[in-house]
């Protein structure tokens, strides 16, 4: 047992020096920087104050930076989790109320647990199966959903909170005549500051700019008198200790919530810590370590009045762009927080709801992934499907139900494609040992005495059939001139009990019709599997060949060069 | 659209000749001689009055010989289909009541309409997925409770109805000193003779013997007076036409037992008819017709007060030896229980029940399959597994639901097998141009500029993560000496987009890091959708190769013998 797997702070603190500090300082700050906006605006999108978005940038950080691997990865509030956040308490209690909040921050600790669970359990391999697609119809529904859900901000009318985007848009149109121009206004110099700044450098602290803009414009301008809705009051000092809720009652109501942001937070967290190390490479990430330190971090969160967390797309790379060397630049982001809430939050009075608004529309639109859409129209229409149904289900059943589906249809997918393989018939190159798919190659030799055929896919039991039938539509094709059929088994790269039995089954009957049949270029887990099951007996140790060419010259009655027969039947003899 | 295809009866019939009515007749009156003990067996299986297995042997049969593909199946009440039927019913209604039999008589129509749906959108299909031990190891389940539930009957005692093995044992031995020991021996010489008559000539109609000795039996030495258990009044007459009670209250409710009966009674079925026709290949089965035949069955026979039926595995092996030709065979047997219906019942009024569970006991015993628990131990410990757990679940959570989890795990491990799949590392067989995996072969040359790799699945989003990292990890243990890296594609049968996404990725990471990458043996499939891609100009097209020989060629500066350069990209090129 090495103490530095489990703590990985122990790997750099000790070696800590001043050449590290200058980056993480820089990087710290920027940062900092950045999670004021950014924490504020992501509160609000899970439906909490603002303030809950400025105490989840604390202590988790601080967790984070001692037992995550990864030593760029920005933890804190994001978009992603901030929604699901709102989606799940969302059902369960109102917004704005003491239980919606403390339903919150019970949230985290159930978050916390299920993440730590996993990591203990070694079942970060999960993650694998959220494919591309779903990945990417999902988020981009979500980051429909969130920006719409902004728009009341954006406007200063009243909306209500609905996940259905017609509902929100047929709302805004209905209440066309009551826009608040001023906020209006206000929300889009927001949103073209944001952008102008992020064009003349993306290290450009261009949300917090937009922050400073609407404060001032409010407070010198008096802009509350034209109804501009401001953040108002915000509570000093830090978060304080307090039990967060944890009955049976409510670990069953907010588990549904709690297992999709387990994932989806992981799964984003993952993604961008692996990004950063592939440009490092003086560390390693241990996806099983990472579910730990996200664990450790939401649930120590949760006893301060943190909200679910995870590891954040941009900031992070805003963080490794800046320097961060090593975790200590999240501990300087969250002590930057902690100053700021001591010492700053009354300056945040005037802060105008359209200005966070603003910040969550840049944020989120940048999500939507219209350009995978056009690639898979090209390159794969199933995927496409994929893609377009997870979308759909996630803007019209819900946040958790549309990435549910998702993943299902694409294990579906996969087990479908497999009961349905690619077959080839093959046919020879002339004057050469090369056999070749006949619908893809002109002018190969065939025969009709000999039928060669390459089964692409795992034989198994559902695909036992197919490979069946297929073998005997060939048969019936041609007639009583087939003498023999060779399989080229090199394709098949697993077969299960069902598989076996069915090809002793396929082989003894064509064997009955006089049709002799012949195996080629068995893989080992496949010839392992016949041995077991004593089938090469039963198929006969002098049909199996290494090249088609041989099988084909034993069926002549020549002699092969490459026959099998010398080689003992072990798991270690002569097998591919 | 062809008539025939929908009626298949008009393909023999307008040619139907004397020679085929021969065999037909002999067929269809052994049939018939077996139908009327089995009938009323499977009958109390179920948990109806013995007539209604008669009634279920009239209509159905006849339906089955219009509109079924097979030319020997036979249709009729089996002991699988019975026991779900007992399972689905019996937490409905209490057995022996009105309600009972008026659910039986309704499950019976819900599972026509299912078939005759699934046939009709050509889900025939779904069957495959029904894997051998999964099947085996319910079946054997299924038999045992069946067996076990007999045991009331062959002792004479009571024992409350239960699918648990180990009450029914239970209570079995709580009752050792009531067991009525004059039921007890007839039951067991029932059961002899059948056994003996079988091991005589296995076309014996030796059910009916012991059908024959326990109707003498009871009546010459007037048995009911030492407590033997009678099957008493049978009605006499053919099923009456009456509509099956079909609200959606009872729909909802008999739903999950009609689903598993479809789908069991339709495996069951088009097993036997496929096995049956493969010795005769004067005609076709087609399991999307077998599905609409067996639904019409159904659904006529439950307006004349059948129960569910599906085509039996010993009848139709029977039906077949005895010489049927045609569906007239099962025609013929239907008429020959009618008249049995209309003129013989009153000879059954003596018959003992323990006579019917000696019939039961001897059928469904057999169906215990250890062979295949000890030919899977030493084969395939996963799909032994498999079969342990379908068991287990079968006979402790319940019918349905222990097929459930069998299916549900064996796709599941089919997904799993794939999230991690087999990878080899390559070396070449000394003085020639053959690669092959450096764990099953001595003496291979492996060099360490090179690294070769055969990857044994399809390439797609579950397992990207797997390929990536092993990839990785090679690399670090291969540190600065490797220069190149070669991946044989061979075996990759199908690759999705989060594939294509991380191979390139993958490709380029490792060109970054001045270690190059070849491709070699891509199938057409996974050409083409990296085609689709675009993806094959950024792995650049002289880097991909036929063979192994010829990137390692290429590498070292040789002018490979079969560069791809020249082949032009297009679904019809030079693809494997």
């Amino acid at each position: 047992m090495n103490l530095k797997q489990f703590v990985p702070i122990l790997e750099w603190l000790p070696q800590y020096s001043k050449k590290e500090l200058t980056g993480d300082l820089a990087a710290g700050i920027t940062v900092g920087v950045m999670l004021i906006p950014q924490g504020m605006a992501y509160a609000m999108i899970a439906g909490l104050p603002p303030i809950y978005g400025l105490y989840a940038c604390t202590l988790p950080l601080i967790l984070y930076a001692i037992f995550g691997t990864s030593r760029q990865l920005a933890v804190g509030p994001v978009a992603m989790v901030s929604l699901l956040t709102a989606a799940g308490v969302g059902v369960l209690a109102e917004q704005g109320t003491e239980t919606y909040i403390t339903l919150a921050v019970s949230l985290a600790l159930l978050v916390g647990l299920i993440q730590f669970g996993l990591g203990v359990f070694r079942l970060g391999f999960l993650v694998n199966f959220l494919s591309h697609p779903v990945i990417s119809g999902f988020t981009s529904a979500a980051a429909l959903i969130i920006g719409l859900s902004q728009l009341k901000h954006l406007l200063g009318v009243d909306i209500p909170r609905s996940h259905h985007i017609h509902e929100i848009l047929w709302h805004a149109i209905q209440q066309f005549g009551h826009i608040n121009w001023m906020t209006f206004t206000i929300g889009i110099l927001g949103i073209v500051l944001i952008l102008l700044g992020k064009r003349i450098h993306p290290a450009m602290p261009s949300q917090l700019l937009a922050v400073v803009f609407g404060i001032l414009a409010v407070w010198l301008l008096g802009l509350t008198d034209y109804g501009v809705k401001i953040v108002g009051e915000v509570p000093k000092g830090l978060p304080s200790f307090s039990m967060p809720q944890f009955d049976a009652a409510t670990i069953e109501a907010l588990l549904p919530a709690a297992l999709a942001i387990s994932l989806v937070g992981f799964m984003e967290s993952i993604a961008v810590a692996k990004a950063i190390q592939a440009r490092h490479k003086n560390y390693k990430v241990d996806p099983n370590q990472e579910l730990i330190a996200l664990g450790i971090a939401n649930i120590g969160g949760s006893f301060f009045k943190s909200y679910p967390v995870t590891g954040g797309f941009s900031r992070t790379a805003v963080n490794d762009q800046a320097g961060a060397k090593t975790g200590m630049a999240s501990i300087i982001s969250a002590l930057f927080i902690m100053l700021t809430l001591l010492f700053l939050t009354p300056l945040f009075y005037y802060l105008p709801k359209a200005i966070l608004a603003s910040v969550i529309m840049v944020a989120v639109f940048g999500l939507i992934d219209y350009k995978e859409v056009i690639h898979l129209w090209k390159a794969n229409r199933t995927d496409l499907a994929l893609l377009l149904i997870t979308f759909v289900a996630t803007l019209s059943l819900g946040i958790e139900q549309g990435i549910g589906i998702g993943v299902i249809l694409s294990l579906a997918m996969v087990i479908f494609r497999t009961t349905r393989p690619h077959i080839a018939r093959l046919g020879r190159i002339p004057g050469t040992r090369v056999y070749k798919n006949v619908e893809r190659f002109d002018n190969l030799e065939i025969r009709d005495d000999v039928l060669i055929i390459r089964f692409d896919a795992q034989l198994y039991f559902a695909n036992v059939n197919h490979f069946r039938e297929t073998l005997e539509s060939y048969a019936v094709q041609l007639g009583d001139q087939l003498k023999a059929i060779i399989l080229d088994a090199e394709s098949i790269n697993n077969i299960d009990s069902t598989g076996v039995h069915t090809l002793l089954d396929v082989i003894q009957d064509f064997r009955q019709q006089g049709i002799d049949f012949y195996l080629v270029g068995l893989k080992g887990p496949v010839r392992d599997a016949l041995t077991r099951a004593h089938a090469l007996e039963q198929i006969g140790i002098d049909h199996l060949f290494v090249t088609i060419q041989d099988a084909v010259d034993a069926f002549d009655g020549k002699t092969p060069r490459n026959i099998e027969k010398k080689a003992p039947i072990t798991t270690q003899s002569q097998s591919k």
